[in-house]
């Protein structure tokens, strides 16, 4: 999609043939946009944990060129075991990470050294392609939804609220929750998103608002506290998210928040969806509450904020009373039971082990 | 309460007898603890709506002093009522404004205007103590809700979930979400305060925090999102909000995000109580989601952000991306069917008509 009305990938080979991995840093956005690149898997762990790439699409993707990197410097099975651990503890809540660390395993593990390089920057490239291609099938999918609701508001504008940031940014391209919206829109449709902020990274403010300012949607910042507020009064059509992490029972773990809204959603009758590609489903859980471990990340998060000063410089404050403890929690579960609708490759599937199933068969026991 | 140890107000007369007013200007905690002096009714006025003072029941005694300083410059009817006018729309939303306004010209109205400088200074006064007395039966009845808990948990710590600031720098003292949490720490219950930061004016990071700390009350700050999550895994044990208006048949108004707290608390059944003195009821109405107006304020609230530099500086810097749009506004409306309960200077009331009739039969109509 587009950044300064220039195409852009969030991960892409570098153009100099060198193997090296350049990706957009986007802790510097929105402010600026900077290109880091990735020469040893160490590179693509730290990109990871420190979120320069983030949304779950996006670090399995990196994590498989990371995979590719390490063999780079050395085609082992202990280096390849080394890499896949070290990569794998870069962020524990994504699913997509451990699946495309997976993906690289089967690729590369019985090829003789010598071929490995190659066949893991084979796959990879593979893994990025089919993500691009399962968010613009997310996108179709998710825009009947919002063609759907135009039509029951006589072409009125179509409010989405949207949580934290599951575009282009959180994939390779499209995205997964905002591919409805960049599809509905190239349809013609009438769209109109509310960006939640999502403390405390401020993901929506930094990043969703950014990459739909760049695409020219229409969009409007709101604090995370205010969607109940909107949905009360009727300015919401519906709830669009992405997911880290969904149950094969349609449980939904995504960014820290996501839980209070689709709650909302239902007290007002508002449909909401999770949209997500299949490598998203940890096919292995059914009790997502139980069983998805939840990230807790530097309390600094919540206490600290950097941004942009009048003079243009980037600068960090502390917002909170000093002294005062601070605890953060990156993500929570919403139960499938107050989803409407998973928005897959493949369609919209009910969020039920029957649904899911339905859409990805080859995943029965 | 304390600040560096020593007791407190929010306001008091100045101790020079010049009937002056100071007031503790809270736009500057937690960084710094600064007196302003305000001298006339425009001052009053100011001060409310830059939010120096916030929290229904210091809005009410700060607007009634504000009567008084209006009159000290001209008694006449008229200046009377531009000075009722002219606070009055200081801030739309809570209640105890428009209430104590009309105590201060019940209290003048039909006086000669040589006995009214006086007889307004009385009366603001009194409703100074009244508040301080209210505040502190509020936190009487509330503690025995946190005694109950902690007997059913078998003396084990009591998690409390508040939002926003409604503790005693929202009123003259006490509080009235924090009341209980303070009474309780006086009967030695062991009690903790999960404390939502409460964007975008993140009045729990840098009131609620910083006033437990002072008084020595555990807490831990979180981010808004981060109630469901924790509300999901029995790490909350009751709730405490406040209320800038309250309908007679239950429904709360107060600080935006509220509600969301309240579904995610009867969604895991936790008990929600909203803690108010009755001035914050408006007899008059009975439908909150529809009748009470929601402020909107500033953009700039949500898109900006105040803290203190590395350096001891203070800085704002910009955190949402350039040229989004953002809307703000700053309460919510959560229904009394979410309620458990409110707590009030006359005891704890089921948040419905009859409820809330039993507690204060005067108001039968």
């Amino acid at each position: 999609m587009m950044i300064h009305g220039t195409p852009q990938r969030t991960i892409r080979e570098a153009a100099d043939g060198s193997l090296d991995v350049d990706i957009l840093d986007q802790t510097r956005l929105p402010f600026a946009v900077e290109t880091v690149r990735l020469k040893a898997c160490a590179d693509a762990v730290r990109a990871i944990a420190d979120m320069q790439v983030r949304g779950a699409p996006l670090i399995g993707v990196t994590a498989a060129y990371g995979m590719a990197l390490a063999l780079r410097e050395d085609a082992s099975d202990e280096a390849l075991e080394a890499a896949h651990d070290a990569l794998l503890a870069a962020r524990p809540t994504a699913v997509n990470l451990a699946w495309a660390l997976g993906e690289m395993l089967a690729a590369v593990r019985n090829r003789p050294r010598g071929d490995r390089v190659d066949a893991a920057y084979a796959r990879a490239r593979e893994l990025a392609e089919e993500d691009v291609a399962g968010c613009r099938a997310i996108g179709e999918h998710g825009a009947a939804l919002i063609r759907r609701a135009a039509e029951a508001k006589g072409g009125a504008r179509v409010n989405v609220l949207t949580h934290c940031n599951a575009g282009w940014l959180a994939a390779v391209d499209w995205g997964t929750a905002l591919a409805p919206v960049y599809v509905a829109q190239e349809q013609g449709l009438n769209v109109h998103v509310w960006v939640d902020e999502t403390r405390p990274r401020n993901q929506g403010a930094a990043l969703t608002a950014f990459e739909l300012g760049q695409q020219g949607v229409a969009h409007t910042l709101i604090a995370d506290n205010a969607g109940g507020h909107l949905m009360q009064h009727g300015e919401v059509d519906l709830c669009l998210v992405g997911s880290d992490r969904t149950t094969r029972t349609g449980d939904v773990a995504n960014k820290i928040g996501t839980y209070l809204k689709a709650l909302a959603a239902r007290d007002n009758g508002v449909p909401f969806y999770a949209a997500l590609p299949a490598s998203t489903v940890d096919w292995r859980l059914t009790d997502g509450v139980a069983e998805i471990p939840i990230e807790q990340r530097d309390a600094r998060e919540l206490t600290h904020m950097t941004g942009r000063t009048e003079r243009g410089g980037i600068a960090t404050v502390r917002v909170a009373a000093p002294g005062s403890p601070a605890a953060n929690w990156g993500f929570d579960v919403t139960p499938a039971r107050l989803v409407t609708g998973i928005v897959t490759e493949r369609g919209v599937a009910k969020a039920s082990e029957a649904g899911l199933l339905g859409l990805f068969p080859e995943r029965r026991a």
